[in-house]
């Protein structure tokens, strides 16, 4: 039996242990976005430092201007000299549990039921963070030391945006450059049964503007037929950001766009998604989107427009006869490799710039610095270790897939170290990530710890 | 000396009683909106009950489901036997005040400054219905009589949609179903020094539908590109309302619309109005609408279709990455004569259903039941005297005006008793009807009395 076979069966018998730990972290209500959860949220981050120092580890809580990070990296005695360099990051904040009347359990006392288990950060993150801490500590308990030379890095405001991570990073740069890869395990696998690893994501841009008219509403009757009405001046705009085939009309906005592979349409067309079922599920009668793709390939490797929000005049109850004075929009565009989040931005103002039609003055309301989508080649290295780790884990060859959703430290990682992301996530999507009765299937937390252990010693082969 | 001529000049005589009587009609709070003010709507029919009967009439007042109506009648011996009968239609019933801070004296402290009256109700209509009753009542003080059978019928309810009145006025058919012309003193006069009587209403009809997309709202990265946005599809279905030209593209939608005459465009264009100033009081840099028209055209003698709401999605601060699951919108259309209102709905409603695009599900929140656009010849009898009348009063022949909005009574009146209105008003564009510092400019408020003390002997001599 090799040694990794060694700590792939040791974490076997040791479930009950992970299940009362993962418990003891899950129960901390390490809320980020509720100020009366701070110290809450420094307890979490003390529970993981203390973990971390268990494994052995060399520990530092960093302060922020907010909630700290916890970093932690294997002494120089605990890992193969000259070894490969893997970072790890994930967080330790959670999303508020509100409404709490729809939680079956409370959701920070963690509740096991059937084969899962229910707590507020089960899935995202908390619970596959310790995927990561369980694995390091089967191999500390095992071997003494680990199989290569780990960083981790968790934050407390993930949740909040992260808005002092990259701070620390740069700070930290000096002992984190060298990492040649970053794992997340902040993702779902496709679909029960199919374990997936995640290798590309969208990037996001968004922007509001408004149309002004007269400078107050107007008497429908009075003034109607006079004035141009901003409602239908926005309509009109809003109506020629897509063509009939469902493209985006903004010139240059395919500009950069990675096309897909046969290999990648091949792979896709294998998982297990019907266009059926999935139109059920959102309880629509048809799909939609751009034409000639598939509908994974629409949202996970196509880049996209959509209204988020539309306001004008009156929307109470009842009518009002009057003639607005201002309409506005949120947009947000989803963004795929290798498309430019900034010139995407500058196109598409100067684009709705040229066609306010007339009567109406344009105003940017607001302009998001905008996140870059990514994407990390599945034929590296790394990926080949990820990938066979969670074979081992999971007895079945894991997919690959993107993700039509946006991870931005992922791009800031790649901008600031130059190291690409495994998408290493153990969720299934019905886990209600941000929603009441949030979970984490057992099959796949205990799969992702030993997941994790095999993925340090496979990846760290294949750098070597 | 005329009789007349003896009538007006006691109306010039008698100002400081004129002023008198109608400051205590203002002074009642005659808020017909608010429930703790319905002991005020009533004093204010009954102050106008005992006017009435002070003047000679034969008074009633009539009790509702609400607010009574104050129906007054010349007696028999009172006006010349045989003679025409004229139908006199006000509201004694008032807008709510607030917000009080925005007054400069209090709204039912009826004040003079300089040649204005300040008070709630001064212009509309309260001030305006007192020009009828001053008048009537300088007749039976000069004649011991009126020139010709007169009918009164002031409503409590005008402000909240006039609920009651045709219930009224349908139970009394009999005493008002002779009456060949109906005075409506609630309507401006088009510009200081430019005297003019309202011949023209338009009529409106409303529509508030929703389109449907998914069962909830979605993350615009995790679903955005698979699935329609109700939104898109709302904007698309907006921006189909109208061609280029600015016209209103629901089929049908022109069919009925009289034409303007050459008379009636020779008449507006003599009219004091200039785009440039119009457009710089409603602070727009360029006038908008039907291509081929007027400005006046447009508001006077042309339907239009209004978006007076649009709803969807995140409305809030900052941004909101939901692809939205519902859009609505809130539509009214301004109806000219003679465009049936229930056939535009019609219309409308089945264009709506036509231009759904693929992927969304259309619902019809809400339709109005309409109100019918009106119109009265401008060469009639009854209009040949009234003009005779205001000039007399106002030393100018008067321009024949229309009117963007609508007055639902005007055509109420004409379904139920074949009745012809003249919208003999004397109000002024800067009165600040159903806002804070209502007024009106006394200039227009005498010479409004003299108006229908001229008007009820021109209009019965041409009756006749």
């Amino acid at each position: 039996m090799s040694l990794l076979d060694t700590v792939l069966v040791w974490i076997e018998k040791n479930q009950s242990r992970w299940l009362h730990d993962v418990k003891s972290f899950l129960s901390i209500p390490s809320i980020s976005a509720q100020p009366e959860h701070a110290k809450d949220v420094l307890a979490a981050a003390e529970w993981a430092h203390d973990y971390l120092r268990g494994i052995g580890m060399t520990v530092e809580t960093i302060p922020t201007a907010k909630h700290p990070c916890v970093l932690a990296t294997t002494p120089e005695g605990m890992c193969p000299p000259g070894s490969p360099h893997i970072l790890i990051y994930g967080h330790y904040d959670v999303q508020p549990p509100e409404p709490l009347e729809l939680w079956t359990t409370p959701p920070f006392t963690p509740t096991v039921r059937g084969k899962e288990l229910f707590a507020r950060g089960a899935c995202d993150d908390k619970g596959q963070v310790h995927c990561h801490l369980a694995a390091l500590m089967a191999w500390k308990e095992i071997n003494q030391g680990f199989p290569c030379r780990i960083t981790v890095l968790l934050e407390g405001e993930e949740e909040i945006g992260s808005p002092n991570l990259m701070t620390v990073v740069n700070a930290r740069k000096e002992q984190l450059k060298d990492a040649q890869v970053l794992l997340i395990s902040d993702t779902n696998v496709f679909a029960d049964g199919e374990p997936s690893i995640t290798y590309g994501l969208r990037g996001l841009i968004g922007v509001e503007f408004a149309l002004h008219g007269a400078k107050t509403d107007l008497h429908s009757g009075m003034y109607g037929g006079t004035v141009a009405n901003p409602a239908h001046a926005l309509c009109e705009m809003v109506a020629k950001l897509h063509d009939a085939k469902g493209r985006v009309t903004v010139p240059g906005f395919y500009e950069g766009v990675l096309a897909l592979t046969e290999e990648e349409r091949e792979m896709w067309k294998k998982l297990p998604h019907e266009d059926g079922k999935y139109a059920g599920e959102l309880g629509v009668k048809e799909l939609y989107g751009e034409g000639g793709y598939s509908t994974l390939e629409r949202k996970w490797a196509r880049p996209t427009l959509e209204v988020n929000g539309l306001t004008s005049g009156y929307q109470g109850a009842g009518s009002k006869t009057v003639l607005p004075n201002r309409a506005s929009v949120k947009i947000t565009c989803r963004l795929v490799p290798n498309q430019d989040a900034n010139k995407i931005g500058d196109a598409l103002v100067a684009y709705l710039e040229s066609i306010v039609p007339a009567g109406v003055r344009f105003e940017l309301v607001a302009r998001s610095t905008g996140s870059p989508p990514a994407i990390t080649p599945i034929d590296s290295p790394a990926m080949a270790g990820a990938s066979a780790a969670m074979e081992m884990a999971f007895g079945k060859k894991p997919s690959f897939q993107r993700e039509g959703g946006s991870i931005p430290v992922v791009a800031w990682f790649k901008q600031t170290l130059n190291i690409d992301s495994i998408l290493l996530g153990f969720g299934l999507p019905d886990d209600r990530i941000h929603a009441p009765n949030e979970k984490i299937d057992l099959r796949y937390y205990y799969g992702g710890i030993k997941t994790c252990a095999a993925a340090y010693e496979l990846i760290a082969e294949k750098l070597k």
